[in-house]
């Protein structure tokens, strides 16, 4: 992209993203193979060989490398060696600004025992503005533990935390799959369900009834509602996590916005999705880091049947910095290599390709988010 | 392709096609939102954003723009100002002929307020030759409303119909999807399934007993049976329309040749289908044209596991002239694409390729339907 | 590949490979049907047209034609006119040794009337090493036919041939598929299973607590275990060989090796196993044969999910000798494309894709197969 002087590779490079969905990086020093595990998503148990060994740990190679200093493709152990000079904050500033995000829309819900930056914490890293995706799972869980109606405090909670996000989230991928009746329960349906899952600890809500009711109150909201779609960590059944099997949920999702997150393999199923609801946006963060090298043809498929005001920037980055990072680097390679082709074949104009661009990297989520 | 002197890029862009798979045009005048509208086939409510704002909008502007003698990539507004000087006869007469389509098999089967061209109409129009292609599911609500034994009238109305028909269709992906059983029911619970029907309105057939029993019906008639398969509008569940599920139905098809149409985001299932059984054809049409830019990825795609005489082309087109056209423009382009790699990569002779072009554009069909 | 002064285009050319999924190649001459037929791996009837109308048919003419001394491309009849002068085993010493495979891991359990090659004649025909892959539901039909309880014939049996074989593979997928329950059976199920089976006659094993029960003694093996998975022939129910299915069963495998071969079209699916799965492995063998100058495209989708450590990769060949090598020299033009494309684009050095090519050319079925 460097070496093309046309205005849509300068444009790609210069144009401020929202990253619409991504998590805090991390604050606190950690070892190797906690790095090296963090560049496997899937795996759940301790890898059994090198993390650098994919997609992703090529593209840490050759994006991050020269970001600290080092020639691009160096090799893994000079890598760890120049990043563990580092402390992690030190890593956010190095990396979180050449992303040249804009706005960062920050889900808090990940419940791990590793210090990660909150909202705040993103914002002043970056030098950005950052915002809140607020986890309905932990909207519930919250509520578990609140005195009173279930109901009541899940909405009194709900709102609260609303009125300064931007967004919610759903992880019911991870907590049952699409698979089922999502339909709105009963409020007697509610308060039984909430009575036994207290009675049982009201810890990792997974009772369908409580999941289907925190949909259903997000959706009145009227906020954009992500959905954790496809690919995932291994608690996630993939074949549970295909987007058409939220059709009747959509069907009865009215004006609120919801946004399909990181797709893969499914992206091509939730681009129809957009084409076939006024209130439905597809995005390919994660998948895209995962990719690499790869990204290109991934992103190509997010172009397919989509409308192109439906189709938003993401990076989902998680832990290390570089995560960051590396989303904006892949997309804007990404999107500049398939956009390019498109306009040398004579299929779309360079002026066309642009205002895609613009679409897809803010003007959709600033839309949608109101920031 | 028209830069591209090579033999292979001549007869592509020469070659005159069979247009397996397609509905009329419009005869009647409408307004922009009604022309957006037809560029959107997944969302059965009015678009929120406009039509022109996807690989389909942007194909129209790119491609047939210059038909109306406008540059190329047009903007939106000048392309609804020219379009609207004409009427819509007078857009089919210039839109049908450069096609290049010496044969047109039409679906008639949309039941629609709109006035769209029959079978005559398109031939007159276009200059060229057009078949009917009979819709079962219309053949059965004909039969519903028809007087004595609702299968003694399914046959009747199938036989005359189709005695100057080249072939049926069914739209069971509509209707329920291919899940389940579809064997061939027996005489008495056709009876039994129809007097129930009948007593209920006998409109919009979903019955299964009776959609089995027409899919059945249209077998022995011997010739090709077209059915919907994957992509399309909102009402079908694409999770349903997935034809690996309609594989105990093939091995139990005999020698009736049976055409998936569309196939997006399928088309690799149903080109194993295609390998797997002798009688099995599979299409494209209507996703070509959906994806614009992206279309010769996914003519790649149709070019895997199938025989290559069990490739057919169909644009689909359905309202406006342009899809008629675009459909053609579109795979003459992407098949040059990827047959032009595979020769360059030295996979295939030049030879080889033209001859593929042939049994795609019309040779196959002309084979299947006799036309 | 032959033009490309590059180092990675030398090491590809030159790298010996462990064909790590194969079958024995024909003994016995045969008429040109029988050939065509073996073109094609889906239809289980004789083919209605040729075989060589199809990927894997150009791709035979235009790879295997010059081993024979032809010229590529060169025309259907010409090529059988000159394999017909040929015996099978001449054949198989023309086409095995440029294949450069060092090591042949043979799947024997094929039963079919055709004479085909053993582990011994593979290795002499084609001057290189052969192993033993054992196919665990022929252990089953072995076990059914020996005198004494079931369960212990089979572990006689399984552990007296495996003392000599590398691996065992299973096709699960051709009887009954991935869906639904694969724990271990208990030891009265198992019995009482075997007896209602023996009674039955105990042939072609469907019965779903003995195939389990196959599954987890080979587990316990500790030896690679292969799974047919996706594309094969029609008896196969596609939609039953998606190897999501297989995640249960895979969370209870522990450190046995699992081996999804084939894949396609499930091979994105199969990725994201392997990145979930620190003993999941995967293998494009038999599709990379039948896509033929589209397998670059799945070369490249192989390498998305999986970390690199755990690609493999085979041929699947079975038959007509030309499969054996065309496995090879199409994974070879394939993967040179796709990691050309990959050092080109600044994503990979040179020296990472020929790291990455020594892995699954060799190094990743070395080292879990232990040749």
């Amino acid at each position: 992209m460097a070496s093309d002087p046309s205005a849509l590779a300068q444009h790609i490079a210069q144009v401020a993203l929202i990253d619409q969905h991504a998590h805090g990086c991390w604050l606190a020093a950690g070892d190797r193979r906690r790095f090296e595990n963090a560049l496997n998503e899937a795996n759940t148990e301790p890898l059994a060989g090198s993390g650098f060994d994919s997609q992703l740990g090529f593209a840490v190679r050759a994006h991050c490398g020269p970001v600290l200093g080092l020639p691009e493709h160096v090799d893994p152990q000079a890598y760890w060696d120049r990043r563990r000079q580092h402390g992690e904050a030190e890593l956010a500033r190095l990396f979180l600004p050449p992303a040249n995000v804009s706005d960062w829309l920050i889900d808090t819900g990940i419940q791990d025992d590793t210090a990660t930056a909150g909202t705040a914490e993103m914002a002043e890293l970056s030098g950005n503005r950052a915002h809140e995706i607020v986890r309905l799972e932990q909207v519930a869980e919250q509520a578990a533990r609140a005195p009173g109606h279930y109901a009541s405090a899940f909405e009194e909670i709900l709102h609260r935390r609303a009125a300064t996000a931007v967004g919610t989230k759903s992880i019911l991928a991870y907590r049952g799959g699409f698979e089922g009746d999502l339909s709105e329960p009963t409020a007697a349906q509610v308060a039984e369900a909430a009575d036994r899952w207290r009675d049982n600890g009201g810890t990792r809500l997974r009772d369908r009834v409580l999941l289907r009711f925190g949909l259903h109150r997000a959706l009145r909201l009227g906020k954009p509602l992500q959905f954790h779609v496809g690919f995932g960590d291994r608690d996630c059944d993939l074949s549970k996590a295909n987007p058409l099997l939220l059709r009747d949920f959509l069907e009865h999702s009215a004006d609120t916005p919801i946004v399909l997150l990181h797709c893969y393999p499914y992206e091509r199923e939730a681009g129809y999705l957009a084409q076939a609801f006024n209130n439905v946006y597809l995005d390919g963060g994660l998948s895209v880091n995962y990719l690499g090298a790869r990204a290109p043809a991934f992103i190509a498929r997010l172009l397919e049947m989509a409308p192109f005001g439906r189709i938003l920037y993401s990076s989902d980055g998680f832990g290390p910095a570089e995560l960051h990072y590396l989303g904006a680097a892949l997309w804007r390679n990404g999107i500049h290599r398939v956009l390019r082709a498109f306009v040398a074949a004579g299929d779309w104009s360079e002026k066309d390709a642009i205002r895609v661009v613009d679409l897809i990297a803010r003007e959709n989520a600033a839309r949608i988010y109101r920031v």
